[in-house]
């Protein structure tokens, strides 16, 4: 399967995504296409990983940057790295690809390329969300900030599919985000989507709020793009508060000095749980092409677990199984 | 200062609400009108201050339940510990009060018995948000859920003065909760409400997101009920799965134990610091009176803390602070 990574996109670009996508290439088998200034990624690349077969460089004259204004850069730009992943996908010379840049151009430039499913009026951005068991997934995380109720239903039934294929869950629970758990709480909004809900194709459970959604009462949660992302970045900012706190307690006492040395790898392996950019981005659903973008501070772990997310997504059909779903 | 608490409101009621009624009257000083079914108040505050002038009971016969629909319950029963409560306010009986009981309900009480301040459209929640320095102040929280953006500059006046008075922090920095920096970000009332918070009379930031919040970029951060719960229910989500992985950390390995026995008051101060239900419950701010809103989980601390925050707001005359700025 060949993959098209945008080799320029990220915080740390070109290095964390070249060293990532030859960790993928090794790890999975995949056929990496990376997609950027040949001048920028052939060091990088050839130091890493000579004359393999496996890694190709797609030269890309152009690059959005991370702070553009996404639909200006993805007019102006027609030759920058991140469209012509996408074109590479369109015209089945890729079967789909990973991008850690400007994440609103990102959508833009998959929307503009390859355009919507047929029966979904938003594609959505759904990130994985840790919770007690593993991972849920939260949909709409930022795509679409003002959304009509009509639109949560087709979120679901597209959240369902990748709960599903991707990340093995049978029968995935729905909820809604809200402000309680009855029926009848929230805004006008949330009171519409939920009997859209109810009537959708999907395991619907009922409005939900954080504490079921991180203790995994549900496996897919459902918001419009503006609360998604408040929501996702509430829980960015507890976590730093807290990982704040208990080092500035563990330091204050000589005795736990020593402990808190010990405890050190046990700290990291809960962060990293907690840190949903290690694990693999966020699929763009509801567009007819597979897209995981990154967050833009991804390091090559977060690359390399991407790429492998994009060759899930592709194996398992994503795209079609949407289309299927949606038609029925 | 007398001051009236609703005996009968919280998950715990009466038992914890005694508890800490008798705590605060003894640690602050103020007279306690414990408001309730005599029967069920008295032995409860004669095992534990018996004969004492500093606290009274005043019977009300009915209670309003947690899960009661609140307009309803407040019509249906006004003879509710909790009405009463606002009528002791209402008649100059009382300076303040506190209920832990049904947070719709307390604030459709406080509403209909003591009215809106002149120039405020809908009075708000403001919930202690935990953060790096301190605690800043979230609203609304929880209110109103569907809110016109004029709204948004009255929640940032009335949480100014909130922060200044009885947090003690100059010229409180306030801050949209958007999902992105820059002007222009947000759904259509987020850029609505960031062009009137520009040109209201507080020390407006600009838009802010989870981790600006926690880590105490500013001090107040203003949105509509609907988002603000959701933010808060968010980190509370968040905090209790990073405590049950760490707990579930520190089991796993052998060499873990002893130190995770020596880290278990260090976690708890943590815990506690993120706990805002401890730190003396929510203001319901824009109404005619005093009242604070404790969590309905609130245990006897939290509702000595409260109780002192009452005292807190009545003496910095919160209600007389937000009149003057608003008239301004």
């Amino acid at each position: 399967m060949k993959i098209a990574v945008d080799a320029m996109g990220g915080d740390h670009a070109p290095d964390v995504v070249v060293e990532g996508a030859v960790n993928a290439a090794e790890e999975t088998g995949h056929h990496v296409l990376l997609v950027g200034r040949t001048d920028a990624v052939r060091p990088l690349l050839d130091r890493r990983m000579p004359r393999s077969g496996k890694i190709e460089i797609v030269e890309a004259s152009d690059v959005i940057e991370m702070d553009e204004q996404p639909a200006q850069a993805v007019r102006r730009k027609p030759g920058a790295s991140m469209v012509i992943c996408a074109e590479l996908v369109r015209d089945d010379v890729a079967s789909g690809m990973f991008s850690a840049g400007n994440t609103g151009a990102c959508m833009a430039v998959c929307l503009l390329r390859w355009g919507r499913i047929r029966g979904i009026d938003r594609p959505a951005l759904a990130i994985p969300l840790p919770n007690l068991r593993g991972y849920g997934v939260l949909l709409d995380a930022g795509a679409n900030v003002d959304v009509p109720a009509a639109c949560f239903a087709q979120f679901a039934v597209m959240g369902s599919v990748y709960a599903h294929e991707v990340l093995g869950i049978q029968e995935p629970k729905v909820g809604l985000v809200n402000i309680g758990e009855e029926e009848g709480k929230g805004n006008e909004q949330a009171r519409a989507a939920f009997q859209l809900l109810r009537a959708a194709p999907v395991n619907f459970v009922g409005n939900v709020e954080g504490p079921d959604l991180f203790m995994a009462r549900v496996d897919v949660a459902v918001c419009d793009g503006f609360t998604g992302n408040v929501l996702l970045k509430a829980g960015e900012g507890l976590a730093e508060l807290m990982m704040t706190l208990i080092r500035a307690e563990l330091k204050q006492s000589f005795w736990l000095r020593l402990p808190s040395v010990a405890l050190r790898p046990a700290f990291a392996r809960v962060k990293g749980r907690l840190d949903y950019a290690e694990q693999g981005g966020a699929p763009l659903l509801g567009v007819n092409g597979v897209c995981i973008i990154g967050h833009g501070r991804s390091h090559s772990r977060a690359v390399a677990n991407a790429i492998r997310t994009v060759g899930e997504a592709v194996r398992h059909g994503i795209v079609e199984r949407i289309r299927d779903r949606v038609a029925d």
